[in-house]
Order: C-alpha cells, then structure tokens, then sequence
C-alpha cells in the first residue's frame, strides 16, 4: 500500500487541525502527549468504547455521527462528576475495505465536538483490521468545586433531579445529545450537590447505581418523570412512561440534593434547560414508583444491561 | 444471559482486586475515575490499541499475555518521555464465544504488571460482540525532572545511545518485554536527554522519528549495534544485523546526548542493562550506516509501517 495511506501519513494529516493551545506542550506525534493541567485540582479520567453493529451501524450512521458521539458519551461521564474536560485521546480498529477516509470522517466528527467543549485531542492509535470498526476514547479532566461529585453520596431526605426529557433516544437524540457539561458545572457552583450521574443505561438503571453505591432507596413519582415528545409517539408494547424509564442513551444529569437546595433549584433555575424533581431518597434499598393516587410498585433495573 | 456474566457482575469482580491508594480517591465503578497526582508536574498521556489477528492470536498466545502487553507496549510510551507511569484504563471488545473468562485473564494480566509499577488501573469499558478481540489501554505518568524528553530536540554532534539488544522479538520478547521505565528516569536524572523514544516499530524506523522530529541527519555504526542472541540463530533471507535494524517490538530505548555526557554514561554506566553507543547525529536529513572500513549507505525505514 502507498505511504500515502500509512498511519504517519495519517499522523501528518492529523496534525494540520492541531491548534497550540498552551494548555498542551506536546502534542500528536511523539510517544506520549503532554498535557499542562490549568489548576491543580485532581485528574478526573474515563473511557468509553463504541462498537460496529453493537452501539452503530454505518449506514445509516455516520463516520462523523460515530466519531461525535464517542467523544460525547465521555464528556457526559465527566459531567457526571461535574468535571470540565480538557484532553481526549482515541484508538481505532477500522475495517481495511472502507480505508483510510473513514477514520478521517470519524476524526472530524470527534474534533468538531472537542473544538466546542474547548478539549484537546492530544494522541491517538490508528489500526486496521479485515473485522467492524472499535472507536474507543478516553477523556482527561478535572475536578471543579472543591470535590469530585460521586454516585455514592445520596442521602436520606434528599430530592431527585434530572434535567432535560427522556425516553426514545434511539430515534435522533442518541447521535445528536449535548453533554450536560456546563450544566452541571453551574449547578455544583450552585448547591451541594450530593450524588450524580449521567442517565446513559436507562433512568431506572442509573438512579439503581446511585442508591446501590449510597446505600439507600428511593420513591419516584411516576407523573414527574419528564417523558420526551419523541417517547409519546412511539407505538409499540410500552407506554410511554415505560421508555423513559428504560430506553437510556438520553444522557441527561441524575442528582439528588437537599431539600432545601432543590426548593431554591426550582424556584430559580440555574439554566434553561428543564429541571425536574422527579423523587425522593429514602432509607432502605430498592426502588419503587408512586402513582397520582399513591399506590406504589417496585421499579427495577429496567434499562440497558451489559451483557457479556 | 445470568447476571453472573453481567457487566455490572464483572465491576464488582475488578473491584474485589483494587488496592486503596491515596492517589486515587474514586477508583472504579463512578462515571470517571479521579486521579491524584502525588506531584504538581504535568501529564502525560499515551494509548495503544492491540487487535487480533494482526498484534497477537489467541492460542498461541494467552489472554494474559495479551493483557500484559497492551499495558507494556503504553508504559514504555511513558518511558520514552522519562516519565512516570500513574494510572491506567482500558477499554476491551471481547468476542461472545469466549465469554467473561477471557476478559479476567486479561485483566489479570494486565494488573500483574500494573502492580509491579505502582500503576493503578482506575477504570475500564468491557463490551462484547461476534468478532475478534480488540483491547485498548490508556495510561497516564507525569513528567520527571524538569521536563519531558521528547524526539524533536536530537542536536548535530550527539551521540546516539540504546539500551538492551536488536531483533528476533517476535519469537519471546514480544510478551515479556521489561518496559525501561526505571532507565529512563535514572538516564533523565544522570544526563541532559536531548531526544528519546521506544523501539516499537524496528530500530531504523524509529530512528527515523527521531530524526525528522529533530530536522537533523544520523550515522550508525553497523558493528555497534547490539544483536540479540535470537537474532542471531535466525535462519532466513535477512542477516542478523537486517533483523536487529528493522524486526520492531524491542521495547529498548533509543536516546541522544551530548558526546561528553555520552562518554560519562560509557564510563559509567547508571545500571546493568547493556548500553550501547550506535551512532552520531549530524546535519542534513535522512540516516546512513556505515561498516567496518568506513563504507556508508542509506539506511531506510525498514521497519513496521503502519498500512491502513
């Protein structure tokens, strides 16, 4: 094959989006890259990999759609801990029939959105292989505030929030979302938030990982839970309800605060965006749901599981 | 599929091997890992990315062999800039008819190693699919000294230096290679590194980085080069010398100083492992051998190039 499709003549054409940012020394094309973190608040890092024919198919994806969306989920994982991101790295296994282009489409995807979050994308591993694509990125950040915010610190009394709509995100939301970074960096300045994470498995899924690593439960109100215009149109075996509560990939942010904190949440919201208390934490463990009349039913992990 | 084989079931499984360190206040299980750097030094950052079929086949090779290289082949990234290696992730596409095992193998491989570096691996992203393996590991370190060595800054007049033995790698050392991160630092704290990288893709093709990062020229002495023993038995078209200059996957380090600090480290060596000087730096651009009774050729990328 034609230098002109080897990894360094990759490397090279890489290295033309590469804008000096002070924030990185050395960038793309040595052994490792170096990143100048601007405070020296603690390193927040996380990695997601997005698989052919298990998280897309390219048609009807795109390269770029693919490329976007792994930098996105990432950034969502450092929102969730209420971080601001700063550097990405990427690896790639591309198939070798739709050549070099596709990775550049990929790339392309992944800066623009890296370009409008002010993150660097420092280094990379280029491969291929006669197999569907594996676009894995791990994203640097660090911690804003004066902590981390974790999945672990719900409380007894606390409120449930989330942002934004759920439910039907397979539709267009799941290539289209906006990382909730900013949003959840505002609400940090501006309550205690106590436990967070971003609803990526499904709302049920994800408000489960909170209580099971707080050691508590929770009661959700189901005429609360904000259900997308998207989820209400779908025809099929589940009620709309049933969606959001389980569809995932709408990520949005899942915090709980005190009750004080969420009543001055709701009466001033920080953003735009909508901000819902959709429950309350309880002692015990488990989850149920409340109805307009009060009746209550268990909710379990109804939303996306890996499975291996 | 049982919960057993579940993603979540397989976190809980990583988590029973982590160790608390005061470096890392959330290890995994939260939506990212949080890092504390013992140092206020900057970050550096590498990823590599191992697929099946093309860097390892499982048998002959083991799932923990695998895991190991995979953190091996970024450590020495880390190396080549004299850093020091902190905290890892990684992300794995694993294929569904191995089932969960093969994913604890390579984690435990991969740990094996991290443990002997005081690496902490923080977080990971396992999926499953109907295709090969492809395993990703992303690896942060700090920078050592006073700074970063990288390949740009080889200066005309320097010695160029390498450590261990050239060639044959496919046949052992490709597994059990000893990342040089050790050397590296006591190299950085004993002389003034100019220019340094890791021999990964055969020694004249790394060379070559060097020296176009660095817009500078080179001269290696052909009776220098330390042949390894392996490479020395091989029987094919390629001579001993052939196999050392272009085989890839030694995992040494290739480093120039200046002639005085260079005839220090002859004089004195910091460690036991074989030090050898291969050449010299001069002006111009590209790279030629010379033999025995001065004759000098052109010396070309012969080693691994990456095709896409």
């Amino acid at each position: 094959m034609s230098n002109g499709d080897s990894e360094f003549a990759l490397i090279d054409w890489f290295r033309q989006y590469e804008t000096d940012h002070p924030r990185v020394p050395v960038g793309i094309g040595d052994d490792a890259a170096v990143v100048s973190f601007p405070t020296k608040q603690d390193t927040l890092i996380t990695v997601d990999m997005l698989i052919e024919g298990v998280h897309f198919t390219v048609p009807p994806a795109t390269a770029r759609q693919v490329g976007r969306k792994v930098l996105a989920v990432n950034l969502s994982d450092i929102a969730a801990m209420a971080g601001r991101p700063l550097a990405a790295v990427v690896s790639v296994a591309a198939s070798r029939n739709r050549g070099a282009e596709f990775v550049r489409q990929l790339y392309l995807g992944m800066k623009n959105l890296a370009d409008r979050f002010d993150v660097s994308v420092v280094g990379g591993d280029t491969n291929v292989w006669h197999a569907p694509a594996a676009v894995s990125v791990t994203v640097l950040g660090e911690v804003t505030g004066t902590r981390p915010v974790c999945r672990r610190d719900a409380q007894i009394g606390d409120w449930i929030f989330v942002t934004g709509t759920f439910g039907g995100s397979l539709a267009a939301k799941q290539f289209e979302f906006q990382p909730r970074v900013k949003e959840a960096i505002e609400l940090h300045q501006r309550v205690n938030l106590h436990a967070m994470t971003d609803v990526s498995d499904g709302l049920s899924t994800d408000l489960h990982n909170i209580l099971d690593e707080s050691h508590v439960a929770a009661v959700v109100y189901e005429q609360a839970i904000p259900i997308s215009d998207v989820a209400k149109q779908i025809q099929d075996e589940k009620t709309p309800l049933e969606h959001a509560l389980s569809d995932g990939e709408d990520f949005e942010l899942l915090f709980t605060v005190t009750a004080k904190d969420g009543q001055s949440l709701l009466e001033s919201p920080p953003f735009d965006i909508l901000l819902s208390r959709i429950g309350k934490i309880v002692k015990g463990c488990g989850c149920q749901t409340q109805d307009a009349v009060g009746n209550r039913k268990e909710l379990h992990r109804t939303g996306w599981e890996h499975k291996l």
